[in-house]
């Protein structure tokens, strides 16, 4: 996607304070929420462009490839945009998993009567998902 | 809910420096994602007693049950945390439209092809929800 129409869509975006955006990313297949991230203005740009989604790392203070590490990327199918601004909504298509814990989603503890209940169980053990096998 | 078992949870959440966890709606039947809010210790409680869902409105400094103005109230179908506990994820039961627009979704502007292409069209005039008609 040409530059000039991708600072069209960065002029809506209202970056907070630490210049970051909140992303929701869903599962475009299935319609499951898979994480929340955010972006900076470069790593929205950089999503555009190429179609890979990046986040920025507010504990590592790094823009992010999502999946660089792990492979477990994740593939562009649209974005939206809030009516504040403040928050996009991705679709993607998510090679493998998208949780750090080797699950499907980020969300795989529910509040169930009183107690918590894990939901989603790993799918890869996250030792191989980083390396360390 | 029990006020005990309702602290098993909260303590579960890594609210973030200004005591706000971020949260993602989603619509109960429907499935797809209608607002993403932020609620603190006391929004998260209410929302677990009553089972109608509260927020915390950053722009007002006020606890806010979705809908005490507009009647657009949100009732809890489930809520789920996510492995870094840092956001929440709502199944609602949305009754009329969750954004202020008087649209279904917050989310309805896509960028499709350089364009942000609108996607869903206004439901209920905001005057009439905020009472100015």
């Amino acid at each position: 996607m040409a530059g000039a129409d991708i600072d069209v869509f960065v002029r809506e975006v209202r970056f907070n304070g630490d210049g970051l955006v909140a992303v929701v990313a869903v599962d475009d297949k299935r319609g499951d929420v898979l994480m929340m991230a955010w972006m900076n203005e470069e790593a929205v740009r950089r999503t555009l462009q190429s179609g890979d989604v990046h986040y920025w790392s507010r504990s590592r203070g790094t823009l992010w490839r999502k999946g660089e590490t792990s492979g477990q990327t994740q593939t562009l199918k649209s974005m939206a945009i809030d009516c504040d601004g403040d928050t996009l909504l991705v679709r993607v298509e998510q090679k493998g998993v998208a949780c750090h814990t080797g699950r499907r989603t980020c969300f795989y503890r529910e509040w169930r009567e009183g107690k918590l209940v894990i939901t989603h169980e790993v799918e890869v053990a996250p030792d191989t998902l980083y390396g360390k096998k």
